[in-house]
């Protein structure tokens, strides 16, 4: 007998469709990166000229910018979907809004080997990527126009990637996105309730029920969230109330969160294979000039990394409720998680 | 450059990205229904008992239930995701709030002929279908413990389909779902604006504009959203304001519909191909012993049909925005929808 279960933060319910239960041998795998090794790729040594220039890098300082000798690369997204230089100013076409597309949207390579996916790097490499990604979310943010900052990962087709080269995208909006939103709506009314913080609260009832729990570590956790809408869906949080991506408890604490983010992505990869997954952080919205009536998210809001294998399609049930229908339980995912034999 | 646009009832944003634009050769296509011919289909004649026993049929009546003889067929899902006999009762877990999966899961196989897809049946199969939908959700609504009903139809894996023979599916559930609960609160707020509803202004705004109609018939209208997330979304409505797929006015005029539904997808598959597609029926919750806070909805609401095929894949920033980018403006696909050649 399935379970319906709702999402405490935002109060989604996910149905835990035990009567479909799937192992994990039965998710499909797929074998990405070499799909496109024939093509010429921008992302590649030698192709530095393909892509817009660097606004970040970490590269021997004996090399030229936009040439090869680079480790980590920031360029600009030569198709961007927010790119729009007039500030965000809503317009009406009759009863339609719009808006110019104001913000910015980013690639970070991670590295210029085109199959070196997370789970076969070193965590050096991690770490380097990491710290690129920490500084330019910091950088974005000194811009009051930006909103938001969201950095996601597509890895392979199934996940929305169109080039296999391992890669991070960063994209920058003019609003806080509904889903972001969502998730402060959630929070302040469970503060309100509480007089706590639903996710610091939630930690504390995972590591006391512990069965969802994958893994962790003096200052993070890795866990299969209670309503888990896809099979073997995990969430990495920092034990300690923090917002920002960039703030001095996660910059102190950068080697512990990289290589807990590499070991869940080997874990994942080690039990059903070169899957395509998403992730994404959800680090706190601007605070720079915060309006007084969102102060509160300072206590409310809490950093994290949303990791989700596209094992699943996503159909006309999902679309047309927003209820999510998964065949995995989390207990049975995080177990899986926990004992699987990965490489070190 | 690009644009951004808010969907008028969500308050969603979507981003036309014209940077990135496709014509509809460009997209994939695929041919489904061939793909499982050589497993023994539990929808096709000669099957019928591999299905659990029939809730309702359009059937010979010489021929015996659960045999062959049926022109449409209505049976339970073998593998339902809700279909608990316990009543909806929300209990704690710590944090975390769980309930039975009260609900039910029904199939509608809408012919036995395992590739006769909707675009090559008949109107009077398509008609035929949809009156028995019609049917199954009046009657799921005289139980008080069933909120909402959704009806769509997954065609093809992308869009999720398991299995390739024509159907729809059917799923009450014991709630309201959150996707249909925010076009509740987005057409209220806009009612308490305007006093108007949200849908009947935009389909006097969409025959004004004239840029996005696919095509009106005397009672119904089908456009491409002005914030259509997907390329070549519809949307199907009622010009009259309606709310129930079942009540009088669509009954009456259900051959109608039926044939501009036909005809939507027709336009769809001769222009991108045997392409996968999802649609969601969104009729209005159900309004037995409607408490009098949701009163309001009878003059807010207004039922539709959402299509949307599935060419582009959700990747990370749409997961964890609620953004989506689109990379065909709907102005554009409903000129392509609307000057299509379909076969009559």
């Amino acid at each position: 007998m399935g379970e319906l279960r709702k999402d405490p933060i935002l109060g989604r319910w996910v149905i835990i469709a035990t009567e479909r239960s799937k192992r994990p041998g039965s998710y499909l795998v797929s074998d990405d990166c070499k799909q496109d090794q024939s093509i010429q790729c921008p992302f590649c040594y030698g192709n530095e000229k393909m892509t817009p220039p660097e606004t970040a890098v970490v590269r021997d300082p004996q090399t030229e910018p936009n040439s090869q000798g680079w480790q980590t690369r920031v360029v600009p997204n030569k198709f961007p979907i927010m790119d729009g230089s007039q500030p965000f100013d809503k317009k009406n076409k009759g009863i339609f809004e719009f808006s110019s597309n104001f913000g910015r949207h980013e690639v970070v390579i991670e590295t210029p080997h085109h199959c070196k996916e997370i789970d076969n790097q070193t965590l050096e490499d991690v770490q380097t990527w990491m710290r690129i990604i920490q500084d330019r979310v910091e950088q974005l943010y000194l811009d009051e126009k930006i909103k938001y900052v969201l950095v996601f990962k597509n890895k392979g087709k199934e996940a929305g990637a169109s080039l296999m080269h391992p890669h991070h995208q960063i994209i920058a909006t003019p609003v806080t996105p509904k889903r972001v939103r969502e998730e402060l709506l959630g929070s302040e009314l469970y503060f309100n309730e509480n007089n706590s913080c639903v996710f610091c609260d939630m930690i504390k009832d995972e590591l006391k029920q512990n069965e969802r729990v994958v893994e962790q570590t003096d200052n993070f956790i890795c866990l299969c969230p209670y309503a888990s809408r896809f099979p073997f869906e995990m969430i990495i949080l920092p034990k300690k109330h923090s917002l920002d991506i960039f703030e001095k408890h996660i910059k102190d604490n950068l080697a512990e969160l990289s290589a807990l983010l590499q070991r869940s992505i080997k874990r994942l990869t080690a039990l059903i294979g070169d899957v395509s997954y998403n992730y994404i952080f959800h680090t706190s919205p601007n605070r720079i000039k915060l309006p007084d009536h969102w102060k509160h998210i300072e206590k409310d809001f809490h950093l994290h990394i949303e990791i989700f294998p596209r094992v699943t399609k996503t159909a006309g049930f999902e679309w047309g409720t927003g209820f999510y229908s998964n065949p995995t339980s989390p207990e049975e995912a995080a177990k899986d998680l926990r004992e699987v034999k990965y490489d070190i």
